[in-house]
């Protein structure tokens, strides 16, 4: 499974009086399209949390190319770029029938319940090692 | 201490594509006087929930009359208008300069650790209680 | 067509550290289950703005029984209350897996371009009036 | 002027049930620092809208170091560190009593009232430009 997209239809409170998507909400629907792949993989987030771990996002990063519009529906694909025992990085496109909106970019930090940076457990570690490239 | 006002300015990803503030925000706007008020009052939200109590919103009302606009500078007033051993209801306002755009009302609800309703610790029940009309 | 349910899951980001959905979202809900509801009664939002109208929210309340998680999946469900030439009543249920979480009630009026209150236009009056009970 | 600092107290909806201020709002605090550093410049934004220009972002990227707790009051600081005729970049820091939590940099293009990259106005150019390192 090289990645998995979902859809979502932009809100009436995500656009802004410049009549597009605020910019911020990028960061929300790539989310979406993350927590979709890990649950395709096999990793529901919600059981990571209550196993006691956490991923939190250490870096992101955007580049918008166009914009999208109140009840445009977009098509959010997300993909693991690089995993390592501490860290996953994640890579999205944001695109509307076709047309490339976005393009993003996330790590994430394992943190267990005290909010230290640990190993992710091995289970989960394989699944995503095997999915990445 | 009968209420307390907080100023906020209307941040651009609160507008939305009609050239206003969105709606759902005012409830955001009103936690911030609500907060402000109970803090003036003696009790820190912050120090309440680490004490193992929360306060979870039932119910709650707004009633709108004029836009809020981007960058606008709002005067938000908080007041308790009841107050009993497991639930406390706070009024607002919202204003700019003088011309009123909303009221609401919240009524929230003391929650303990397990989210069950429970009294109100004695301290924060006899503050309140002496601040209400 | 009495009624338009649609389905949303809870963001992570629409959760707050009390664990559960902030209470604001409820009303980014309902207008979701408001936008489909008018949708399938033949009322393109999007086109109604285009046409020179809006529907501004001027009332809102909400009722909250139960709490939202996190990943969970929620049924909310919009009908029409009241439709008069000005202002229309919608009214919602937030459930999941059948318990009722939250039930709500927005009045809206209709706005022209310069957010002057005016009739709506006939078609869209006699659509929303023959929905309603 | 080298740069602008603003004071923002994080909001209970900012918060995430990790318990930690949720990624996506760290955009809107930097949105908060780049404007009152343009106010202060002498380009109040709105103006700038109503004369028929806008500012939107087309990369952002952020570096999360430390988290950001409910209540927590925030300095925000932004600069200009490069001006073009077409495309401005602004960094910022986010900090907690001298603590680092985050550093950003976003681009931004100026766009006509057709959403066409444009020139920005030779004054607002001017006042941009002497204001850079």
């Amino acid at each position: 499974m090289a990645s998995t997209t979902v859809e979502t239809r932009v809100r009436y409170g995500e656009t802004d009086q410049m009549g597009v998507a605020y910019h911020a909400h990028y960061l929300v629907w790539c989310e979406l399209a993350r927590t979709e792949h890990m649950r395709r993989l096999g990793v529901r987030y919600r059981d990571f949390e209550e196993r006691g771990f956490k991923l939190a996002v250490s870096e992101a990063s955007l580049r918008y190319s166009r914009s999208a519009h109140y009840d445009d529906l977009l098509q959010v694909t997300a993909w693991l770029a690089e995993v390592g025992s501490r860290l996953v990085v994640f890579e999205y496109t944001v695109e509307r029938d076709g047309a490339l909106l976005c393009t993003a970019r996330t790590a994430l930090v394992c943190l267990n319940r005290d909010n230290k940076p640990v190993r992710m457990p091995p289970d989960v570690l394989a699944i995503m090692e095997s999915s990445t490239p």
